[in-house]
């Protein structure tokens, strides 16, 4: 009898489903299937023989690539974890309005694709280009707005020259999955996955900010209710943490229990996940699974648990990454819930 | 581009996957890879040519049927809903530990078989017989207590000899799937779906209560947390509504919003659905769909919305059914989370 898990659908129009990612343990890299979804509009239609990546703006070489060009070119690959900003949303208190993400809208594959910054360097950037921005081919009304929109988000010059962030066009070692961006996708390797564009179509170098909506009103940290005071915009990954077993208010027989789960971060990499099974009132160290020298992939890790005692626990895990940066106990919550990495909390009742 | 929603992944072994309820408007019965699937043990093994029914105990000719003398006699179908009592245990509070299902442990089908009672009037019951037992062909451990346990669930003789309670073999014109309980299933109208045993085998016809553990430790409502005082058996499916649309924390455009959803009830039928757009302080009548004479189906209902002003709204269902029974305001709370009837809340912003 077959048995397999699912995504969890959250909207269908457009489609948001998370990964079924507690059921997914010890796998470093998502079968495609199972990768989230997560759209703003509906699915663009896209005519694949007639499409070409477009640069423009100030650069001093306008030009545009087709998919075949750019695999003749360099390239790299990575394990990358790709999460959605608003990820583990349904835990804000006080809760905040949008997609009720736990936690799985992410999802870890293998991209492959050419360092955009040899993109740029071909089209060769004027003086004074201070941001480049990306559009989609996927475009819609919105709630709060009049008017039809492209996705479009921008980045720094500085980030878009990072050797790492890629134009890519494999994904797991197969032309990237039309839901997640076929054929081009801007990765940007240590953001959260608003900043990696689906359907890449046009590249713009731009002299001031970007003021698209999905850059200038959304993605945006506001940490009051009632006012837009002290926003900032939601750029790198915070250092997180998921328990993946045991499973949040499940009920288990006495004896040995393997806590798992994976860690993450978008600044450098994770260098400890500390485990309470007493609500925080002491601590041990969960055993880190080796990275293989990749060094954007999240980091599995394990806690033997041996409960032989009858009861009601609450099983916390603590990452820290290699910048410093430690889980808090509470988010920082903020208007449209994203970025939540507090402690993770998992209660369990051993019977 | 096709979009679908999916099972809801909460356990795979037992496999336990929530019905993507919400996203199944409108469909009075749902195609079965959208049934809700909820097991207490890994799948049974069959083997469907040797699969009799048997029955034995204090009845004058105990005997066995197969499958094919079953569909020999008259029959009956219904369209039913069955509902896990642990349906929305999530939203207890406090929480309860167990499965965290959300308004998806429902399903509706309909389901066609033999009138229990004929089967028990061709055994012949003695005159003492208090209960019947059913005993289906999934076993396994439980957390609770050592030992390899059969499912077994019993009915009194009233509730058995009910014209309704019926022995099915078919579910949505095809044979019942092997997940739902193929070949034959015990269907119990109009009370939770604990009782409608999967994988029927046995049926004991017994003179005093029944004491297996599904019975006599599981399904049982227990008010208090520490003591078992005043527990009583999960039987007669409460008044309940389910609201489909919106969603919990949805943001919307202002305009004409369509508050769709179902009412159901194990006693008698739906006569009332109120809705409050305004947290409870009016309420208005929704629209009931027609029942076409099924006199167990769940009701649809519906209420056009004119959300015209922007802000937060908190939009309230509260059913009512022929037996006088209204959804109360506060679930009764009880240890193992059964029968979760509070009425319904959905926060919405309009924006």
């Amino acid at each position: 009898m077959e048995i397999h898990p699912y995504l969890t659908t959250k909207t269908l129009v457009p489609e948001n489903q998370e990964s079924p990612i507690h059921f997914l343990r010890s796998q470093k890299i998502f079968p495609l299937p199972y990768f989230y979804r997560r759209n703003h509009f509906s699915y663009p239609f896209l005519l694949p023989n007639l499409y070409y990546l477009t640069i423009y703006g100030l650069v001093h070489h306008p030009s545009y690539f087709h998919l075949e060009q750019l695999k003749l070119m360099p390239s790299k690959s990575f394990v990358i974890p790709l999460e959605c900003a608003g990820n583990q949303r349904d835990k804000f208190i006080p809760k905040v309005f949008g997609e009720q993400w736990k936690g799985g809208a992410m999802s870890q594959a293998e991209w492959k694709g050419v360092p955009l910054k040899d993109i740029l360097s071909k089209a060769c950037l004027q003086k004074d280009a201070k941001e480049v921005v990306f559009i989609g081919a996927d475009c819609g009304r919105r709630t709060d707005t009049v008017g039809v929109f492209y996705y479009a988000r921008s980045l720094p010059i500085a980030k878009a020259l990072h050797p790492d962030t890629m134009i890519a066009y494999e994904c797991n070692g197969q032309p990237i999955p039309f839901k997640h961006g076929y054929p081009l996708r801007l990765i940007v390797p240590g953001w959260y996955a608003m900043a990696s564009v689906k359907w890449l179509q046009q590249i713009i170098v731009i002299d001031q900010p970007f003021t698209g909506p999905f850059q200038a009103v959304d993605y945006i940290y506001y940490p009051h209710k009632n006012s837009d005071a002290n926003k900032k915009p939601v750029t790198t990954i915070n250092v997180n943490s998921l328990i993946q077993f045991p499973l949040d208010f499940s009920i288990h027989d006495t004896g040995t229990i393997v806590i798992e789960g994976i860690a993450w971060t978008g600044n450098g990499v994770i260098t400890q996940v500390e485990i309470s099974v007493d609500n925080g009132e002491t601590w041990k160290e969960a055993t880190l699974a080796s990275q293989h020298d990749e060094p954007y992939a999240w980091t599995q890790w394990s806690f033997v648990w041996e409960a032989y005692e009858k009861g009601e626990y609450i099983i916390l895990a603590k990452a820290t990454d290699s910048s410093g940066r430690t889980q808090p106990f509470a988010a920082m919550w903020n208007r449209k819930g994203y970025g939540y990495n507090a402690v993770q909390k998992v209660h369990v009742k051993i019977e």
